[in-house]
C-alpha cells in the first residue's frame, strides 16, 4: 500500500510520514526545492527520508520564485519577532504552494497507484495561511477524484493530514512517541549561513513554543547557543 | 484586468488566449516545460506569446519525467495510427497535468492579483483526459476560491475555458476569423528532428481532422511533405 508523503525537512511532515508508515504505509517521499530561501531544509529531508525508510525520495525543482510574491522565495525581508496571534495572512505565505505541492504529489501517486497523499498541515499552531485548512483539504481530494484515471475508474485516493487538529505540542510528543529524532528537522525560514536557526520567525518560535509546552527540549539546538 | 494564459504552442492555447484577449484581459503566459518528447512546441509558445501581445511570459521547469507514467514524458513510445474513438485513456496521458499545471498558474495569478486562469481545454475532440471534463473544471475553482489569499478575502478567480464546447473545426474558425496565424504552433507529439510534425499521433490527426472539416489548409504544413 503506497502513499506519497510530502516532505519539507520540518517537524510537521516527518511526523505525519511516520504516523502514515505506522499505518502500513510504504512512503514515496517528494520535496521540491522551490527557490526557499531556507533551502537548508532539503538536505534536512534527505536525512528525514533515510530516517524514514522510503522506498523512493524525489527533489524536484519548480522555481516559484520566478513568480514572487512571498518573503519565503527572497520578496522582501523575513519578518521577525511578529506578533503570532495577528489575525490576516502573513508575509511568508507562498501564493498556492500547497495546492502546486499536492498537484505534483498526485500525478507521482498516479503513476505509483497510491492510495494516500499524506501532508504534514496543521490547522492550530499554523501560521494563518488559507491553503491548511480542514475545508481546503476536502475540496483538493474532490478535485483528485475528477483529475485522475484512478478517480475515472472508482479507486479512491485519500488526503492524509493526521496533524490537521494537534497543537504543535501534540505532535511533538505524538513523534517522540514514535522514537523520532527532531535533530534531523530543520524549521527556520532565515537561517544563518551556518545552517543555525535565527531563533526569531514565526517557524522558529511556533516550533520552540511547541518543544516548550511539550515540556521537552528541543534537539535541532543543542549546538546552538541562546536567543539573542 | 489581468489573466494567466496556459499557453502550450498548440493551436488551442493560442485560441483561448485570443478569445480572452478580445474580453479585455491583459495575458500572462505561463508555458511549462514538463519533460515533453515534443519540446517543439515550447519554441511554439514563444512565438505565439509575442504574436498575442503577452505582458510577461515565463517558461518553467517542471520534470514530470521524473515521475514517469505517460509516453509523452518518455515512458514508451508515442501511439501511432491510433482509433480515436477507442475508449479509455490513452497513453500519452499526463498523471495530474492540468491539475500541476492550474496550481501554478493559480500561484502566478494570486502574485498578479489576476482575475482569471485561460486554459485551451475542450470536452469533445480531446483525447479522453479525466482532467479534460467540465466537472473537474468546476472542482478546480472551487479549490481556487479555498486555497488564496484573494478566495479568503471575497475576491474570486474565473477558469476560463472558452473552447470548452467546440469542435476542433469550430476552434480553427473562431481562431481565423480572429486573424490568428496557426503557422506558429506545434501540436505533433513525435515531431521529426526538424521539427516537423509525424502527422500520425493523435494529436496531429485531430488537428488534421479539424482542418479538413473547418474547409481549410492547415498553414503548419506548407513545408510538409503530404502523410506517408
Amino acid at each position: 500500500m503506497e502513499a506519497v508523503l510530502l516532505l519539507s525537512g520540518g517537524l510537521d511532515s516527518y511526523t505525519a510520514g511516520a504516523m502514515a508508515r505506522r499505518e502500513g504505509y510504504e512512503l514515496y517521499a517528494l520535496t521540491v526545492r522551490y527557490g526557499q530561501v531556507h533551502h537548508r531544509e532539503v538536505s534536512a529531508a534527505r536525512d528525514v527520508a533515510r530516517n524514514l525508510g522510503v522506498a523512493r525520495h524525489i527533489e524536484l525543482d519548480v522555481d516559484l520564485a520566478a513568480f514572487g510574491g512571498s518573503t519565503l522565495v527572497g520578496d522582501g525581508a523575513i519578518p521577525k519577532d511578529r506578533d503570532l496571534e495577528k489575525p490576516g495572512i502573513p508575509s511568508t505565505y507562498v501564493p498556492a504552494r500547497n495546492t502546486i505541492f499536492l498537484s505534483l504529489a498526485l500525478g507521482w501517486a498516479e503513476v505509483l497507484d497510491a492510495r494516500a497523499l499524506v501532508l504534514g498541515v496543521n490547522a492550530l499552531d499554523y501560521s494563518g495561511y488559507p491553503d491548511c485548512r480542514p475545508e481546503y483539504l476536502a475540496a483538493f481530494e474532490r478535485l483528485a477524484s475528477l483529475a485522475t484515471r484512478a478517480g475515472v475508474e472508482g479507486r479512491s485516493l485519500e488526503i492524509k493530514a493526521p496533524l490537521l487538529r494537534l497543537s504543535k505540542a501534540e505532535i511533538i510528543r505524538e513523534g517522540l512517541a514514535l522514537g523520532l529524532d527532531y535533530g534531523l528537522t530543520h524549521s527556520c525560514y532565515d537561517p544563518d549561513p551556518s545552517g543555525a536557526p535565527c531563533q526569531r520567525c514565526d517557524s522558529c518560535r511556533l516550533r520552540a513554543r511547541g518543544f516548550e509546552q511539550a515540556g521537552v527540549a528541543d534537539p535541532a539546538l543543542r549546538h546552538v547557543g541562546p536567543r539573542s
